[in-house]
């Protein structure tokens, strides 16, 4: 369908991963849209983080209320957000069944809706140990599901590439990673504590790139790293 | 896991096949929710249908609302509801971009997060010439990616089985038609007009089975049949 060339959703959480999906799209893709959830994440401070990003781009960005659709997690608040590394086994605390999934077909409903060719994820390695919502063996069938029904493109650009180097490659065409978040915990400022946090401090430090973020607790992450 | 043994979520949309696959799914599985979803439809009657099936059999209902996630399509009061046979090439006004995906995302992750085993959908083989995502080459895959990651079953039990078999079956296990809902243009009685009218009526006689419906045009059907 020649309407739906170069035209993505992606879907934006407001970490350093979506926004660097989002600064990489932009410069291939003339229409993008980036979409961000509203789960009942107590971390919804994202949602914030995530307009910021997308404003910066200036494309256009929608925030889509999912509240109540999910259950079982630290991240809605059932239980407390564990400190240290994002591989441990008390990570899966951190889990959400059904989460990526549902963010999936929620983006692809809206593209397929709006004759667009792509949806984005911008999941990557880090991910695989504790969300098996973000392995290869999920996306790949569930790709080719989606473009069956809807000729929609699932992309999971990310999905081989380790943190820091997703990094580099953002910190070369100046993603803004000041406005992004990651912190499970929601604060004012990113805790440092939290798997999220580590492994951000732990990115940055790998990447050699300058970490423009304030947290809480700076020095935790090094005595788990 | 055992705690998942027999127990299904089930897609309720308050007409006959999926009435039918709750009325067989009774009688195996000892927990049963049945799901239905508002999504905006012009025939959110359906809804009521469901309640009405769902009280029959005594299991949970849960209405999920997902208004103002879909668009473009016929259904959702977008353009007119064409008439005539299901299979006609006029009756694609009527898929809805990434509805069953959507709909199984919302059932996955309420099964996923209760530590329920298997998600059910009543797709079948007249659904498949218009409705991309109800066809095998949609489901197959999709399967595979729900089991990968989030270990729930989804099954299509009536994916090869022609509507007026579903109702032979349905009516050899007392499924209450009569509850039950099709029109597509949610009027007080069935239109007996648009596609899924037209499918019901041929459902009925093809199976050799009393209608209980009230049609109020009652011989459209056989004009196109």
């Amino acid at each position: 369908m020649g309407g739906r060339v170069l035209s993505a959703v992606v879907l934006l959480s407001g970490g350093l991963d979506s926004s660097t999906a989002l600064g990489l799209l932009v410069r291939t893709d003339p229409e993008v849209t980036a979409l961000s959830i509203d789960y009942g994440q107590r971390h919804v401070r994202e949602v914030e983080a995530a307009e910021q990003v997308a404003s910066h781009y200036g494309v256009p960005h929608r925030v889509i209320d999912l509240t109540g659709l999910l259950t079982g997690s630290a991240l809605l608040g059932e239980v407390e957000v564990p400190e240290g590394r994002y591989d441990d086994e008390s990570m899966s605390a951190t889990v959400v069944p059904g989460r990526n999934l549902l963010f999936i077909a929620t983006a692809v409903a809206y593209a397929a809706g709006h004759e667009m060719a792509e949806v984005v994820i911008a999941v990557h390695p880090g991910d695989h140990p504790i969300y098996p919502d973000c392995r290869p063996e999920f996306h790949g069938p569930l790709a080719e599901a989606v473009r069956a029904a809807y000729g929609v493109t699932l992309r999971t650009p990310f999905v081989y590439m380790p943190k820091d180097r997703i990094v580099v490659a953002g910190a070369a065409i100046g993603v803004p990673y000041d406005l992004t978040w990651s912190c499970y915990q929601g604060g004012e400022v990113h805790c440092g504590r939290c798997g999220t946090c580590v492994e951000r401090i732990e990115a940055f430090m790998l990447a050699g790139v300058p970490d423009p973020t304030t947290y809480a607790d700076p020095d935790y992450a090094r005595s788990v790293l």
